[in-house]
């Protein structure tokens, strides 16, 4: 069964016999094209018992139609996108029709108000299940794009300088990637330095990287159109026994919540479970954010492991466990591997060791 | 007059007293303040009598109050965001909210549906023409975008090689503005050698420059919170006479839409100037996109220059100049400078010469 007919049966069971898919993304997923329409317009119609339908700019339509195997109609800049839809699609007369309500506008909303006669209902939440479990053939992919993100780091740790600064060092990362083949990183890479890396969301600019004292990176590689994404801490020169402290406590909380994973336990417990170490420590007020989030085709997917979501855990499941540490002045440390849950743990999808690394500046 | 000041006193004379702005960019627009909550939400409330509020992500909020000069509000991971909105507004009750319809999704749209009572409109096109019109500080800024673009795209001529793919080249201009201090390019840098520029939307990879052939860059930086854009196909070794002849057609195309633009002309009849060119030597048909859209801290801005668009062109309008000729499996060409518009004509950002350019392989 496609992945389409799948949703469509999902569907059905709820009286629903008519989709709008506008997230490239979901497309992506549900039919292996992958293009961006930016602020032109792009739909996938799924209509019950009628072949699927792309609705897309003119400018992608012949890649769509050498890749798919339902019809393709393309729109002019110049044309009326809705005046189109309506004169192509074989019915708009449904009880009820399901869009993504995370991803439309309320342009498209309204837009699509004016094709359809019936009722909107939410799709993200469906397709945010179908995504949330990954097939074996995803985590390989996934793997992939982890494997790339240590080497990625690794290149980070290779670039060390006090004669550098955060920027520079970003700038090899994604050079020697790109040599290799890699055009898209799942995200702004982050090179943090010293008190840059105790701001959570620092921004990484023309900083000198400081001596005796910690270095952040954050990064993530698209490939495969899978996505990775990984936070590791290393110390350059000597940094002081606090700043060593505050890595130790981040590190056996991130172990800690790895440890904890397993199918049954809940997204909330596998948050406490890193959070009550650093709580206990006496830090939790500078781990202000939740410990993961969902990941796969995006780098930020359903769910958000976080206080308050009761979602049970299950295997194939993908998502970071990334404790931070951000103490405003001194010291900032966040560790992070997303990984797959298995049928009694979790899996990490990179590698790079975790013990305080030390690099000369 | 703040820019916020200016849309609240241009929606009260439509009797809107309150306005919740959701784009990030229209948000550091209107206050300075940059910041992206990817998922999580971040909304600029502005109510007629009252301080506006920015409400966003704890992580960002440190951050935004150091900032501005108004009260900031963050929300934990764990709060749910809408009742922590319900218990800060002072005044929920309005006749009408304006909402940016092209930047809201349905999810966040029913969200603010249980904040507030009152009817909502769409604020999109009032923000669009706030934006229309770029000030003297705003052109000046872009001139900087497009000066780092003319770089850029210098770096990639001093690159071509035969034996070197187009990733290579996209590195090497990536890394060497990276090593300036450009962190952010404004879309996928692409370079398209021989067939795959005969593509509009053609995608970079690993294929090795062709010799005799075109090779398309379409590139652009962002910095100081403003976008440049721009297009120029080169050629390596001797393509034959055909090749050449398409590219004089386009160039003369560019150079018609350029020279017929000033105030009180309309988009249409932009377009148009580039498009009867192509379409009079019978290629209109390889031609199959809009002329130019606008452009300013976004890359791609209201409006777009396209048949159909009776907008008038006035001083202070930016937008890019970009027709193409695709011939599929022979040769594409496009050349694109964005220019602001003055008092009697165009002048554009980016100065890279336009005669056809010759490199050995």
């Amino acid at each position: 069964m496609t992945k389409i007919d799948l949703l469509l049966e999902n569907l059905l069971k709820q009286d629903v016999a008519a989709a709008v898919i506008s997230d490239p993304v979901t497309i992506n997923y549900l039919t292996g094209f992958a293009s961006d329409p930016h602020e032109r317009y792009m739909f996938l119609f799924l209509l019950a018992d009628k072949q699927p339908l792309l609705f897309l700019p003119e400018l992608d339509a012949a890649r769509a139609e050498n890749t798919l195997d339902f019809p393709v109609i393309g729109y002019q800049d110049s044309e009326n996108p809705w005046e189109k839809i309506r004169a192509t699609l074989p019915q708009t007369d449904f009880a009820k029709v399901a869009v993504e309500f995370d991803n439309l506008n309320v342009t498209k909303f309204k837009g699509l108000e004016t094709v359809f006669t019936g009722a909107f209902v939410n799709l993200t939440p469906l397709v945010q299940n179908m995504r949330l479990i990954k097939s074996q053939d995803e985590i390989n992919k996934m793997l992939v794009a982890g494997e790339w993100a240590d080497k990625a780091v690794q290149i980070g740790f290779d670039n060390i300088s006090l004669n550098k600064t955060e920027t520079d060092i970003i700038a090899q990362i994604e050079f020697e990637l790109k040599k290799q083949g890699i055009s898209k990183m799942s995200f702004d890479t982050m090179v943090l330095t010293g008190n840059n890396a105790a701001n959570p969301h620092g921004i990484p600019g023309t900083n000198r990287i400081e001596n005796d004292a910690l270095l952040l990176f954050d990064l993530g590689v698209e490939t495969g159109g899978y996505t990775s994404d990984m936070t590791r801490t290393v110390a350059v020169g000597q940094p002081d026994q606090f700043k060593k402290d505050i890595y130790e406590l981040c590190l056996e909380a991130q172990l800690a919540a790895q440890d904890f994973i397993k199918p049954g336990v809940t997204a909330a417990e596998v948050d406490a479970a890193a959070r009550k170490v650093i709580e206990k420590a006496g830090y939790g007020d500078y781990f202000n954010h939740r410990l993961g989030h969902g990941i796969g085709m995006d780098v930020h997917e359903f769910p958000s492991i976080m206080a308050g979501n009761d979602m049970e855990i299950q295997e194939g499941m993908c998502f970071s466990v990334e404790p931070g540490i951000y103490i405003p002045g001194k010291v900032g440390v966040r560790i992070e591997d997303c990984g797959y849950v298995t049928k009694n743990g979790f899996e990490t999808f990179t590698k790079t060791p975790k013990e305080l690394l030390y690099y000369e500046g």
